[in-house]
């Protein structure tokens, strides 16, 4: 069976990765991934997997930090300009972007695939040295790009579609494959959780590519994902001609440069990681008016969510005391969270020994990051109620000595594109497992 | 004479009015005042004035601070879509958007007189205590406003423009109309001289209306204009996961924030009046992504050009040192200037002799107020030629006791429409006296 | 007479400079000026003037910034050690350092000269190119320093009571000689006015001596004293372990940097000039321990009272955010003040047109230099109750041309010697030009 | 065996607490640790102890952060006057402040005992809440604590002396006690073992007690000490009088500032834990001067040699950038070094084991935390030679329920005195073991 799925994944080598670069060249943000949303439900429906999407996979008042209904709008018509697909796109107006497929199979335990499938607001590389642009599958979407591999995941979630359907008679039970929205700004699982998507699953798997791991490595059972905060601040102060009165300003740009400094300089906390990061500010108007007004994107994350409590009421602090410094208003706006998790030592010892058999090993143990991911609110639920989850990682970079490591969220992100079919070779030969002599 | 001209520029008070407020509910940010200059350009040549536009009044490379070219092709769009007149936005495509009117009587003195044009990045305010909202006719084009009473300027720009027309056998010599764009930002007088337009003028009136003077109040010799220096600063530094490795980034944001704090820390100088803005900071990408790039809009200003040279200088090592501690490119570019000028005591003595004699009225001296206006550009050229130069204030305020001073730049800024016949009739009787017995 | 008074005071040249450098080898910090004071007191009463000193001439509760008991006590021990004069130094214990001379002289109006004593915390440069360090009578007191010419100004004071006693017969009324402590910082002044000293005072003289005005110059009618407010802020946390458990402290370190920065930053105003100064900051304990407390001296200036304290509630608001921001404790001592005051122009044209009797000249209008000075409590005191002041300049600049001006609160400050003979020749002749005729 | 030294221990503990009061009335600053170096001296002297001491145990140019001579002269004059061994003190002068016992029993193992005796800079707290004040054994050193037990440490010390004294005859090899100073700022060790005390050391020994384990509970083989950099940096700028002409300041603390704002700003690491303490800062001389002068004390600290590179590399970039800002000269000035290190597990497992036989336990298992420690320096150069090292800690806290734990370097720190004979216990059984059998 296993050599069978191996040969079935091999085989899909080419379309996986012409997938991948399809997805590539049209990345979309979060909460708009109407293109890519409606690419994969019809390619589901097609596979005759149930397709649930839109509003029906998502709680509405759990999604967190959704852009403004003009750029959902624009995003939305730009999707379907764009190729994506006509019937699909209807069903995706006027709520979440996630897509839920389902295989029925009898009886027997069910098991869940969760696939991310956002980009990010970076203006991918334009030197010939970046394999995207070299080989012409660079960003068509100025600003935007797949810079953390979830155009692959996508693509490997779809190839696993396609493997199962093969192999369906061999299943007991039922598998449910999640595309999620939004897993940048860890925005999109509360919503998808909400939705109950989780309640009844039995054996849960999220997995994620890493360019910085050799190709082949294998590590079944990441775990210490940070818990996180993610908030903006809006100060509102008053504005002023800065030449004729400066004196009348209530300067909304100093007190966030105040609170900025400041915030990157909370004490570090004896019990462990944490971290905090403003991503983007935003204030004034025009040169010559003294700043009325200023938003700043932040987020705290911390080894466990003690850690990143601390640092989320110290920066509470220092926003309100830098705001007041000035006279300026203070709104906080909660935009996203997720708390810690870790893998199942029981799954994660039976994926990893399903990956030995296809082929896949590992170097060293698992380690905390100190990234998060908001697969840990599916972990979450799915343990509390008795399940089991696993974070599967995968390495996915050049074999060749001498090149340099590449890093996610950086403009010239890329990755070794045979880890796709080793994505989808182990997670459906572990799902085969699970559902054999589950 | 003089009462003849009274007469006519109290009769045309309503069409001023009405001119005034379709410009304020159009309002136009600096060289996209591509409506505005069209409408100015049609009335003149519907009026007989000879009329160059764009690129023929304009010395391309003096041009500072021009929008990218997908701003100036949606504003010229826009302009389109709001009425502008077609034959003229057809000459403004590619160039300036300033607007020359020339009236030749025989031999005689070159008379000019400037206005300017544009808007500023505000939002208007909706309350209804603020009368253009109250009265419907508050700005269309969110985020820009007319907060400074160039809309009133244009429009009596276009009434002396009929006035003069009328008295043409009175008047010895050439009338030069000159609608000048991009003078927030002090960026648009600077082409309009480098194309000549100053070099063979006699005489040169400028003109402000100022809502915190009471109406009829008239102040002409107005000086002790601001030395300004206007530019942006980009930081680059390198961007990095703000929770995986926040180490390796660069982080342009906390490069900023340092510069914003010590710029307006810039200690005071004991020989006068300095001043340093930062009226907008734009930082970063994403929100856990560490912040790779800041662009700063900045000015400074000194009482003198020394005075703002020592500001500048200083600005420059802060931006220069803050980038280097955070291993940021920085890069420097200018946008705007003026230098500091004062009117001639000759032409303010007797511009103040004609106002007078037309009824209006001065309470106090001159004083300085600390704003900067590329005005001076014009009246530099002019003085350099041995040519003579006034700049006029007209208060527009509101006679009634208790009533609030409504100041520049702020939301809810307005005048006194009244203040409108009173400037056509001010400085057509003084065009007329120049011209007359010159 | 003025004649016979101008041979006096030249004649005394050397005396002059032998007093100023004595002075000069022995600074004194404000309130310390024990040594000072008992020679002042010892010389007075030689030239056979009424003395009073210490406690008879303040009001003990209006000193303000007064050091700490042990200070006060070592600066009286090192005062006897460097030649105090015993007998008065038993009557400056425990209470301020000023002394009053008084010459009575029939009927006539009262006369009083002002002049301060104290010394600037300031190192003296020890290079050769210094003339004191050169000539031998540089600072023997580490750390502080007559760097603002009040040894100057002390001996022209004992000079002018030698000049008067030996014209006495041609005198009318009183001369009241006073010599005030701790005008640095503005903090002596005050209890001098409260102990009634202006109160019944017709006209009152201050002086100054300016070694970048040239020798000769005398200006008469200085004014535009900058308003003031001296204090210093406290600001107290919780101390940690910086290495084991940060998070615990409450950093008063980073408090008051967050503050100077800020309060540097607090934006110009446009009635006027506006200056601050943080000019002493301590703060912290350990290199190992989370600083717990800071202390910051600071002061606020504005060209006048409202400016002044437009600066002071700014920066009040700055000290009390920055401290809530790191949980401190924030208290505010008051260490000084001053008023603005002018001179009044009827004695300033009197005293100009003797200096021009006495060969002294002026080059150019008083103009405001931004600086403060308690002289102005004397000032309104004396004009509230009918009497005239006024502030006398000297030049003392050397001639040669290339020599660079010095600078007052240098290391290296300096002035022309020659300054002093005319100091006394003015002063000395004003007042009898006063008591001549007064 | 064990039973007599477990008696002889118990038997001494008065003694030890009254040694260890006396050390806590009388503390000393590093490297003037005059007094108690002196009585440690004497009373290994009186115990027929071999002694050296001061220079014979340093290398001088390896001491790190001396204080000025004028500091050291009145540290030893105190000391004198504070009884301190008349004879040794003599001996200390101009030179370090270590002492040395050595104790001979024929052949075998080396076996080293180190102990550390100098106090911190906090002003203990004088609540009746804190059992020193309470009790009558404050420090009478103003705003001197022993706040880490450093007076425990050596009472430690002197009582091991005497047990090993008493039971000479079963001791086969040398013992040495070294007694460092100025262990706080991690400044002696280097210079003790640069003098070649951890040369021939077969066994080394380091202790500490923890108030806030409970009391009896012993953890042997303490590791994971985090490296440190401790460094002064100094900033020097131009003086300027901030009233007349702020302009010409070059503000030494507005650089400070900045800088103090960015180095606790510096990135958090992924490789694990990083720190940076501004544990002092003194800028500016008198109120109204521009700050020319500013001084920082700075410590970095990393869980590992690369990481406190990481951050003393990034500091220096802060502050050279800070300086330029306000062209200031920077002068760094190193004040102190800690490498990273580990106890040895075979020394460690028979330390824990002798615990166990005296009756000590474990409750938990030894754990990094943060803290830098220069003993380290011995353990390295003793591990290098073939050597074992072990650093072992001391539960010293109240095991009443409800108590607060108190913490090292606060001003109410404090420690069951109970722990001093247990302390002895082991140290001495320890030793007894490695040289019966060793």
């Amino acid at each position: 069976m296993l050599r069978l799925l191996t040969r079935i994944s091999d085989g899909m080598e080419d379309r996986l990765i012409e997938t991948r670069r399809d997805l590539h060249r049209f990345p979309e943000l979060g909460w708009t991934e109407f293109r890519t949303a409606s690419l994969v439900a019809r390619r589901l429906a097609d596979l005759d997997w149930e397709v649930r999407l839109g509003r029906e996979v998502h709680r509405e008042e759990s999604r967190m930090g959704v852009p403004a209904p003009d750029v959902l709008a624009a995003a939305w018509e730009r999707a379907r300009d764009q190729g994506g697909d006509p019937q699909m796109l209807a069903r995706l107006k006027g709520g979440g972007t996630g897509v839920v497929g389902t295989l029925r199979a009898g009886e027997g335990p069910t098991v869940a695939l969760r696939f991310d499938m956002d980009a990010l607001p970076i203006r991918e590389s334009q030197s010939p040295e970046h394999r995207p642009s070299r080989e012409g599958f660079a960003s068509q979407n100025p600003g935007v790009m797949h810079a953390c591999g979830h155009d692959g995941h996508t693509a490997v979630g779809l190839g696993i579609a396609e493997v199962l359907g093969r192999v369906k008679e061999h299943l007991h039970g039922t598998v449910r494959l999640i595309f999620q929205p939004a897993e940048e700004g860890v925005r999109g699982a509360k919503s998808m959780v909400g939705a109950g998507l989780a309640d009844d699953v039995d054996y849960l798997m999220g997995s994620h590519l890493f360019p910085d791991w050799a190709l082949g490595e294998t590590i079944c059972g990441l775990g210490g994902y940070a818990a996180t905060e993610k908030f903006d601040a809006v100060l509102k102060g008053a504005p002023a001609h800065a030449g004729a009165n400066p004196q009348d300003g209530k300067n909304a740009l100093l007190a966030a440069a105040t609170a900025v400094l400041n915030l990157f300089a909370i004490p570090r906390h004896e019990d462990g990681a944490t971290r905090i990061n403003v991503g983007r500010l935003e204030a004034g108007s025009g040169r010559n008016v003294v700043p009325a007004e200023a938003r700043l994107m932040i987020e705290t994350r911390g080894a466990n969510s003690d850690l990143s409590q601390y640092m989320y009421a110290h920066a509470l602090r220092i926003l309100e005391t830098s705001a007041a410094m000035y006279g300026c208003k203070l709104e906080i706006l909660p935009m996203g969270a997720a708390p810690s998790a870790d893998s199942d030592p029981a799954l994660s010892k039976r994926a990893q020994e399903v990956a030995r058999r296809v082929g896949l090993y590992r170097y060293r143990p698992p380690a905390p990051n100190g990234g998060s991911e908001d697969l840990t609110y599916f972990m979450r639920r799915v343990q509390e109620h008795g399940g089991q989850a696993v974070s599967i990682g995968f390495g996915a970079g050049l074999l060749q000595a001498g090149e340099s490591v590449l890093r996610a969220h950086t403009d010239d992100f890329d990755f070794d594109e045979r880890v796709l079919r080793l994505m989808v070779r182990l997670l459906a030969a572990l799902t085969l497992d699970l559902m054999n002599r589950g």
